[in-house]
């Protein structure tokens, strides 16, 4: 198929200043083949660009997808309780077909809401690969582990991150991508942390963990081991895998801004999730002045309460702004190209994703301008996009050439279908508890 | 007219601690006159709630609706600069008319995201009167003033105030309401902050007033008056008007919280304003332990940028729990709480609205909850509205028993036509500026 947008208000996101273009844009099979003024209507779909934008896909740097299953469950309580009382149960009784509906249902929401890639970090990973495969989305897919001290639960991890590997790295192009998932220092040791790294230099894959998501495991950490959870990374070596996206981030000294910046970790920064279990707010501002590479990322909807890159994206910008006293503080622009090209380098893939450029992947939005919230129509598009737009405003979430929605609607997962399979899950989950 | 809604979920904000209701709700004329389980279909409409949720409208304390005009027009500037570079000039050029053409904008964009309330600030405020009358939306007006030394000028002031009250005040039975408006202590002095408050108790209404915006405000009002601004209120006996609408008080100290307690002036917090313009991040939960009351405002649309009070309210809870590092801070029934009945008590009009309760005005707006951010749609309703719901999800605001906007189409207002005179302003500023 092609696709040809007349006439559009494009945000290309390949400057390095704001600039926004009015051309037309071709598609043809999953690239973007031309981007020029008057290209002839040849193609097999023409879209006339009036009040419409488009620009990149949002890439979501951190996600647990198939947590939606437990949206709004255990709001408002404080972090260990939180785990310990809600998550840990619920998720104890998930089944692998479980955490695929929650990954179907997470995906659509995310489709909705213009991201076209997401790395994602649970359990039985097979099943969120099933799911995007499925549904067409673009994602990376880490297999979440914590050291248990049971040999063969630990070694079963291991094996299942190899054949997570064999089955999805690299399918369909590239479009799924597999990374080794520690889910944090505190809940592996050295030596399992090196076991997953082994991997990755072998398999030439990258790492995503969390980091220093608290107050507390900074604390821990210092007084356990002596160093920070980025300082200790380094020291095993862990940094020097082919690529390492950190997630959270929050507590970083000037020290562990080095390391970030030497060793090209990539930062997941999770606005909302990190204000919502009351971790705190990452001084986003000073990590880009110095050099780091940051992304923004949702987390999952059981902490945030939704996956909605655009209100991330506003969140970054707002909270540097009020955080630093600084209303220059992480303009529109900075923000928009943390939550598309700068995530695409978080993820390792920008040499193909994260712009609208002749000869990268097709992975793109559209907004309908339409609303009361866009006008004055003749301000900044990259204003309107980073402080006024809404997700329900996007009309078009294309990955790979592949219209996945279409004016609101989903053209690969079935909600209604979705909707029915999650209540059943919450209806034996329940049963279950009682 | 009558509307009966049938079995539909009911946030009815009427209760302490969290409550959802599966109820029928019956309106007739501009009142809610019952609600009840299977009240009969006698109603000229009958609205089936399967997942659908109807709860108080939102009360937007703290606006500058025309200002819709200047968004994205100047961000990511230092405050002084966006006002003297940006707002001023543009706001010098604007004519009566523009002021009302501003104000359906502003008012198309709180009708489509479920505002049925608003305070609102500026100058030629009859034309923003002008706009509610016919709009439908319930409104408080305040004539915005800024001293001059000019006598001439000022005394007008005082006399618009007196006209707009004339005019508009309990316009609609109590639909409208005129404030005294001065703009702040710093923009105002003693005197001519006496004359608006002597208006105030003669003609028995409320003040609505910027107060500690920023760290500066607070520091020049300590180095000149040698009090805080909300001490040097007190202290010239505006404190003592029928009731006082202090906006933003991001910088309060102890004192300044006792004396707001006392004095039972109303906050109008505005979280997302406070951030984008650098000002900084208010300790609400600290006000809200002290039983000082909080209501939730959006600001103008230039700097925020857009006047949706669901975001706002999220933004309010998320920020508490960051700021305090504590996630149980601002929980999500206290949130929804101060976007409407602790909004109506700010404005002076909880006996009558801000709750769905049999003998309230109708001003109320229906969810629909048919999207993946609902679900599992079993989960707590009450913590869908505050973290993951969107306005476009709003389908139904209605206003004393009159339905403004329907399945998001607009029935009060012109949209097509509005967004053409708003071009047309943009075009003449603009050459105005050449």
């Amino acid at each position: 198929m092609s696709y040809l947008f007349k006439n559009i208000s494009i945000i290309t996101m390949d400057a390095d200043k704001p600039k926004v273009i009015l051309s037309d844009l071709l598609i043809e099979g999953s690239k973007i083949s031309k981007i020029d003024n008057e290209i002839p209507k040849s193609a097999h779909k023409v879209i006339e660009g009036k009040n419409l934008l488009v620009m990149p896909g949002f890439i979501n740097t951190h996600a647990h997808v198939s947590m939606s299953l437990l949206r709004g469950y255990g709001d408002d309580l404080e972090l260990f309780k939180w785990l310990s009382d809600r998550i840990w149960p619920f998720e104890s009784k998930l089944t692998k077909n479980d955490v695929y509906i929650g990954a179907k249902l997470g995906i659509a929401e995310m489709l909705l809401s213009g991201t076209t890639t997401f790395l994602d970090m649970y359990q039985d990973m097979e099943m969120v690969g099933k799911a995007c495969q499925e549904a067409g989305i673009r994602c990376h897919i880490s297999r979440g582990t914590i050291f248990t001290g049971v040999e063969k639960k630990d070694n079963e991890a291991l094996i299942q991150l190899e054949e997570l590997i064999d089955k999805f790295h690299d399918y369909d192009d590239g479009r799924i991508k597999v990374l080794a998932g520690p889910h944090a220092v505190y809940t592996n040791n050295t030596a399992f942390l090196k076991a997953q790294l082994e991997i990755a230099n072998r398999r030439n894959i990258g790492i995503n963990i969390h980091v220093s998501e608290t107050k507390k495991e900074n604390e821990d950490s210092l007084l356990i081991k002596g160093k920070t959870p980025i300082a200790y990374l380094e020291d095993i070596g862990v940094l020097d895998a082919p690529y390492v996206v950190a997630a959270h981030m929050v507590y970083l000294n000037d020290e562990d801004q080095e390391i970030a910046k030497n060793k090209k970790v990539g930062i997941a920064h999770n606005p909302k999730s990190n204000l919502k279990l009351g971790s705190g707010i990452a001084n986003i501002q000073q990590y880009v002045n110095k050099g780091i590479n940051v992304g923004i990322g949702t987390d999952g909807a059981a902490s945030n309460n939704n996956m909605d890159m655009l209100s991330e994206l506003q969140y970054a910008s707002l909270l540097q702004k009020g955080l630093n006293l600084d209303a220059t503080a992480l303009n529109a622009y900075e923000t928009l190209k943390m939550a598309t090209i700068e995530g695409a380098k978080v993820l390792n893939i920008s040499d193909s994703v994260g712009m609208l450029k002749e000869g990268y992947d097709a992975d793109l939005i559209m907004f309908d301008m339409n609303q009361p919230h866009y006008y004055p129509i003749e301000n900044s598009h990259i204003s309107k996009i980073a402080y006024s737009a809404k997700s329900s405003d996007i009309v078009l979430t294309m990955v790979k050439g592949k219209p996945l929605m279409i004016n609101r609607e989903l053209k690969t997962i079935d909600l209604e279908k979705t909707y029915k399979e999650v209540s059943e899950i919450i209806e034996r989950v329940y049963k279950k508890n009682d």
